[in-house]
């Protein structure tokens, strides 16, 4: 579980680093498909992460701001970097006994949905790595090289 | 590990269902980012999860035919089908002492490169889930709503 986890945190500090020479203007044009949006995409990823694991597995209190609230690039980082630091250690002491855990999910609506925190844990990895699949398409429509999804040689893994 | 593979099956096989009013010139038409047609980047996927599981990690003669070959949708959902149930069972007979075990990638080049076992397999799964986040993103351009990435909500998980 970890080391997908660990995939989708160097891939997304790799796009913040991509986003550095890039106007906030590209990074808020709207684009088709997705989250419509560079900077927003970044932070839709961001804030599910940590409301899956933080909010919904842990039931800790969770304060994510508005996009809005959220000014620049460097805020994104550091909102990043809070949520990962909050949600973090709950992945790191990951263990096969918490798979099949019941956690309730409460819809929108209202609704109290149950779910085992094995399948929330992988919506979680999945959901981010099909949101840098589109980021990657409409880095191409900038004529820009996209950061590599690669898992392979990333230093994950020592041999 | 398992169930991660489970969900790109499905995804995959519902992205055929969505392939199916598609007409070939659509399938085939050149996109901007990824593999750059939406055929082809299904072929891919089927191409990459087989080579890694059957031939580099199982060492079996793989043979898997040229784009090419392969004349149309249906052909490449039986090309799907025959992969899947070649590299199935070691996936579904994945167990945690496989995780380090070195298996050896001669790359293009006729360089030896050895990976942990581990290592390859979370390879194929991003690999296919972050080429399908690219194709939601075509099928938006189209004009057509995209397979739902969900992980939650796909029964992969029974309560």
């Amino acid at each position: 579980m970890l080391k997908l986890f660990q995939y989708n945190w160097q891939v997304r500090n790799d796009w913040f680093d991509w986003c550095e020479p890039v106007s906030m203007e590209e990074l808020m044009k709207k684009r088709t498909g997705g989250i419509g949006y560079i900077l927003p995409t970044l932070y839709h990823i961001i804030a599910v992460e940590y409301g899956w694991i933080c909010g919904t597995i842990q039931g800790k209190p969770i304060h994510i701001p508005s996009f809005g609230e959220v000014t620049g690039l460097r805020q994104m980082k550091q909102l990043s970097e809070r949520c990962h630091a909050e949600l973090a250690p709950f992945v790191y002491n990951w263990n096969d006994s918490l798979e099949d855990r019941i956690v309730i999910d409460i819809t929108d609506e209202g609704e109290h949905v149950p779910h085992k925190c094995g399948e929330v844990m992988r919506h979680v990895l999945a959901h981010e790595i099909h949101h840098i699949g589109q980021l990657s398409i409409w880095s191409r429509e900038m004529g820009r090289k996209p950061v590599t999804a690669n898992l392979i040689g990333r230093g994950l893994y020592e041999i």
